[in-house]
């Protein structure tokens, strides 16, 4: 129909296994004209790699790269400015295939709306195109399934925290927390053993990188080296057991 | 093989439309001999009506009926108690069927990790029984994805709360979050209300029942009638937006 503008789906993929994606994504994938997804500079892109299987010739694929791979920047603009520039300009070139009438799907890891890169499009696209937003398995929740270890029980909290954040906040966020999941750890791991030691709630931290892909290792925090971490590992703190 | 035991399969069967289900969740549902699955008195059960269009005649089903609609309880035996009892004896039923080895797929709404009553078989049979945990998509995120707002931005915390708590404690950790979500509603959406608009965060908290299911209703928290609200339903607290 003419003058009919795509869709804007937001496709969550899973945590990496590609046997973790929902019917419904793999659906709207199959359908779509145009697969956008993010990656880092020289990298191939976690979301592809997990869905990419399920693609065929005649899908397009548009490659988002980040500007950056750290967010401490040297020279006159900052990390932000980059950042809001690198969004603007992908969602102009996601909002072209729109208005000529091509759906665009957008795969994301684990799940759209929890940290994803996919909100700063729909930030800036939502209002304007027709769309869907399909949910995804979370990272955290596939870490949970792996570990073997219930999360949360009956009317306990739990507190999902980046572990970027300064020690003296991290210690106050997870001081009231029945249970926790800390993500974004890399460089920051040593910072968060120390906040859990501090808090005495280390030894029933458990560490895992890699939930669900080949490469995948896990063990409790305290047999971890703390001087680094994949930017795909989390500590879970998993809440008291109940009724047992 | 004579004398090896069936897997305990805790399957994620996601929050509702029967589309998502993962991949993983469909294989292990369709092969499995025996499908166990949770349910009130006189109903038929989430996770059943979210999958049964999967399964055949040649599967057995396992109910493992709840003794009770609510925590209220009269009579001289606590509402802990009782609960021990059931799913101590939901867990022999189960484990009758994995000694005959015989697979027992545990199907679960949302994800079986995160406040699943699926938790309280696999604390008790884990470790005796070989077994799998599937992730599925939490109800959250479903409720995130058909609100069409992204929860949670960069290094934002993200507080998972029952409604259930005491309004001090509900506003304590309400007050520091910057993203929110408030589960277990029913008869406490009016204090949950009451907390959220003495915090003045009332006014971005959004409402929504059903999530994906056909009777799926969602709306600014203020729109809503606060005398009650069903079980599946919540209300979320949406992150600051960034870089817009």
């Amino acid at each position: 129909m003419m003058g009919t503008t795509g869709r804007l789906l937001g496709l969550g993929v899973g945590p990496g296994d590609p046997e973790l994606i929902t019917l419904k994504t793999l659906r709207h994938l199959r359908a779509a004209p145009v697969v956008a997804y993010f990656a880092g500079p020289g990298r191939k892109g976690h979301a592809l790699s997990t869905i990419e299987s399920h693609l065929d010739a005649s899908q397009q694929l548009l490659r988002l790269e980040y500007p950056l791979t750290t967010e401490a920047v040297s020279g006159p603009r900052s990390y932000d400015d980059i950042m809001v520039d690198f969004y603007d300009a992908a969602a102009s070139r996601v909002a072209e295939h729109l208005a000529t009438g091509h759906d665009v799907a957008v795969i994301c890891e684990g799940d759209p709306m929890l940290y994803g890169s996919y909100m700063y499009l729909h930030d800036r696209l939502a209002a304007r195109y027709p769309g869907e937003v399909v949910p995804g398995v979370c990272a955290m929740l596939a870490g949970a399934a792996m570990l073997g270890r219930p999360l949360v029980y009956r009317d306990q909290s739990l507190s999902v925290v980046a572990g970027t954040l300064p020690a003296p906040e991290l210690a106050a966020r997870l001081e009231s927390a029945e249970a926790a999941v800390i993500m974004k750890l890399g460089r920051n791991l040593g910072k968060v053993r120390d906040v859990l030691l501090q808090l005495r709630r280390a030894d029933q931290a458990l560490y895992i990188e890699q939930a669900t892909l080949p490469g995948q290792r896990m063990m409790p925090l305290m047999d971890v080296d703390p001087s680094s971490a994949p930017y795909f590992s989390m500590v879970l703190v998993p809440g008291r057991r109940w009724l047992t």
